[in-house]
């Protein structure tokens, strides 16, 4: 029997690292290995991931760099801050994925504004559908999964500042399903809190997302692009909508805007740019490792807007990170990845 | 026994004519006179609003001015394109209040481009927070209450506008809960599509409360205002949040947006200016006729952020219609009418 | 200005305690002292109840006897095992209202195999509905407000026991919204966990509302009724539907049954027997003190089965225990209650 | 390369439909063929349902037996009533899989009495759990799949009968996701209806369903059982909660019980019985073709309590459907079909 290649998660009773070993469960290449925890260590996995049948029995490790030494492959899904010290201990020739903010950022000036701690270093950022990234991608050993918003946020607005079809000043409004907000018990994210509420957090431009999202898109754009970001709330589990919009440059078409994503996005397996007239819903996407994308042009406010859906944890955390594993070590890019939502 | 107000409604099977009912069933000096529908004319009222109790056995007249005539007030809750025929009958004395679009606009030219016919024509404007219009309200005998999102981003901006705080160009993403579609049963309003899922919808501009909003922030600052509006439908039943931002005049501080707000809603009983740090969360409103609001300057993106959320049949519908009504007859502005939410 | 009966709530930035609040902001006797809590103690009351605009700005005292005492009414929304001690402390004139199981059950074995502490005793039990029991609540100054569940299935079953139709061997299923169980952040009432889910729990009778069922439904029968409950968690704030079935006596018709509840109902202003054909949904009565109840005989099964549905927070707690006040009170039973729910 | 197995499927445009597709995308041997629909012939299938990405570009055709001929199997999901005379028309050695309810009961007055028209026939019943129904699903060419409630419940009370621990009057309750009452777009199944709402419908042993979890039950226990069943609509799109509850015959003690069903699951792929404590939720099944089972003693009420958790358009349609059609193709019953659940 062929042996797999051998992976560790690390953060396994959290939702990202839950939706990690559920897609690595369901991938051909990939064995399971050490399933590692903070607080939930020494515990049946299957306690805290009830859903994942087949991994039910395992126990929780320590998580440790000893614990997660000795496989090919190595998902973080850890707080902010524990990433560093984690990877400095594996090999160079192991592949980390970190699911964490660390080394998404290359400024730090930027990191230590939103993060108030020293800057742990830059590593290749996971969203292969950037210009240049997917060749970056290929062969690494350290990647850096992006932020949940920011996935959205990019995919649907860099064709536009990649066709020069935009004025660089970016005004986001997002939705997301609380599962974003994590796994650890607070009074505002209970279910009779969430239930038939929206609300906004974050507002203001502090969300730790900003910075990861100008940072993509000025580089698309080779000029400083400012974001507005404004995350909320919304009674879903899962799901992110973000509501993208920008100045049109003079003279922009509705059809040269939706040229310039038909496109970008011809070839790509995972993100789809929807037939016109409809619209992206979060729950076409659930589970599934894609970006829906739709674009207008708003002639009376001389604006472009772009809506994108992704499912957080997939496209937006796990699945991204394991489209980004599979070309580093090789793989096709698709393997193990679905594109078909659960729905309704 | 003292005699009370007789209040017709029309379109009372309906979701904005059965909060209308509601909150007359509370009220101290509203008797409810004659409810009417259209295909569920000759049906209980019960049958369609089983929530209604004391009202359940009434039966719905069919929606005809001889149907509605005889009453002090009557409030309609249409399909737009209904309204003025129905109130050219109805005697210059009797108070009607409609909560349909077709006396909203000022302009013509954006009600045709809107709506595609003639324009019906203006009656004063049922959001007596605007500056100048809660004394056009007073005594009014034709009211044309504001449509649900325009509420909302209304009270977000204006004081903004009034303080000259913002450039005009104003970028609103809003989150509806379903009520807002109404209640004719459609494939993409099933429960099974909208749990679990936001998706956006009239984007591009094309969403008929878009002139509503220029209309009224244009009127504040003195200049035209052009407003970016994405409407996006969330898992709930009731509540918008709207998310407005523009970019700052120069040199404005957190300090002024914020005593702007302080200034313009000091005295207004039903809009609440949050304290700092808190955000605002449709459920805070339900069934509440209260707007909560907070602000932000986003000192990177030079971009001021007004999140408001209100309960969209309440203060967005039936209860914006019945403070008008109140203010026109004359009545105490507050009579029948609470701020406090049903939570959680 | 007359004065109000002054009023105190224990427990008041719980879902209990708002609730509690919410009503007797809207009532027309009680004026609202003090609001007391645990842990929240010297926080204000906005930052909890955020939707309880009016009382925004109270502090929260500590709970303690001394905190309380100078109202003529209590109302105690703790966990249980904590009334008795305060309830010593507070004079006999004053009215105390125990939200909590303190005082529920009559049977010390009872109380002692589902609690696991010594019995504290029984008060007066706050279901004006119950036979005998409105008379024995008016003028009372200690009541023990019954449970969200037992509310709901009392309601349910007793005029099926009260007219002799049915065995006693009842079987009842509830959903209940997540509020039953309470704002303590717990991970299983995280809203990604309950949102898109139904889960069991309490399985098998271990849950302690069931000895009330049983204890409630007995005294009506003369005989001692069995009761198999099984609660479950449905996707919602608020609300419990429960379902209840036990074998009809031999010769029982439809007509009979529902003769029996028409019979029961007649005169209660917050039960409602709904016309035949329709069958209760929870959101019927969010928001009121209303129980609303349908009844069939499945032929087939040999078994009556009778659905009622209740707002768990309202009926099911804080307007039960402002029925029950009123009546302790000398007001008018329905004085600052409704019977009309928020929908949809 | 490999020619797959040809399948069609009817009702392409349904949740049903939907789901059988997203299960056979996936699925290694199976190549999706012919896709029709009743009044959506002619429409893209992406218009319906857009998650199925890969499919999106595929034109519904109208179902007919012609357009369903020169498949290797068809799946039917359509309303009861159409599959008779479609399966005539296709060959006796093409597998007919269908997902409605015609060919389900065995006995003709059942049938009359609960739908109406003449019997059909009756088909091996597609729940291969059940004792004995393995071995007549292998080489079988028509499959009748089980409705979504009776396989939960015969999955949660089947072993109790085979043990012979239960007395024949069995209580069922179930709530479901509202994506087990179709797709057709009905007043009561709006968003804004059922989001924050849990009702009852079908009460009085009126559901088409009931009949079949008594044929079943009473098959495996040797006597006629009698099923009461109560079933409720619940705010989420997908899932299943049954719970089921018989008196215990004398002497059955919890191990006993708990022993029948770690011997009746031990060697099925897809039913789980939960480790003790631990009580099934719906979301733990989402997109899985797996039942979550657990049990409880009631010795205060002498009842056994049973609880199944599945996906109502998984394992309690679609998954359901592929697994049987796995046997009958002699394809490994496994494949293709995940016990993973996506979640939260």
């Amino acid at each position: 029997m062929r042996m797999g290649i051998r992976a560790a998660v690390a953060g396994a009773s959290g939702y990202a690292g839950g939706e990690i070993l559920r897609i690595l469960a369901g991938h051909p290449e990939f064995e399971i290995g050490t399933v590692t925890a903070g607080a939930n260590a020494g515990t049946p996995l299957g306690a805290h991931q009830p859903h994942l049948r087949p991994l039910a029995g395992r126990t929780l490790a320590e998580t440790t760099p000893d614990a997660l030494a000795g496989h090919d492959a190595v998902f973080l899904a850890l707080p902010h801050g524990q990433s560093a010290a984690i990877a400095e201990q594996l090999g160079d020739d192991v592949l980390v994925v970190d699911c964490g903010a660390d080394f998404r950022l290359a400024d730090p000036a930027d990191w230590e504004h939103f993060y108030g701690t020293p800057h742990a270093g830059t590593w290749p950022y996971g969203l292969p559908e950037l210009p240049g990234h997917r060749e970056r991608l290929r062969g690494a050993r350290r990647i850096a999964v992006p932020g949940c918003y920011p996935t959205a946020v990019l995919l649907a607005m860099y064709p536009a500042f990649a066709a020069g079809l935009a004025e660089p000043d970016v005004v986001v409004v997002a939705a997301s399903g609380t599962s974003g907000a994590g796994r650890a018990p607070k009074p505002h994210l209970l279910g009779s809190e969430v239930m038939g509420s929206v609300s906004a957090y974050g507002v203001g431009g502090v969300h730790r997302h900003t910075p990861e999202m100008a940072q993509g898109l000025s580089a698309v754009a080779g000029e400083r692009v400012t974001v507005s970001f404004t995350p909320t709330l919304a009674p879903m589990s899962r799901g992110i909508l973000a509501t993208c919009t920008a100045r049109a440059k003079p003279g922009v078409t509705a059809e040269a805007l939706r040229a310039a994503y038909e496109n970008a996005y011809a070839g790509e397996p995972f993100v789809g740019l929807l037939p016109e007239g409809t619209w992206p819903a979060t729950s076409m996407t659930l589970g599934a490792n894609t970006a829906l994308v739709q674009t207008a042009l708003d002639e009376r406010a001389g604006r472009l807007v772009v809506v994108a859906a992704i499912d957080n944890l997939a496209k937006g955390t796990a699945g991204g990170a394991v489209q980004s594993a599979n070309l580093a070590l090789g793989l096709p890019e698709e393997l193990g990845l679905t594109t078909i939502g659960v729905s309704p």
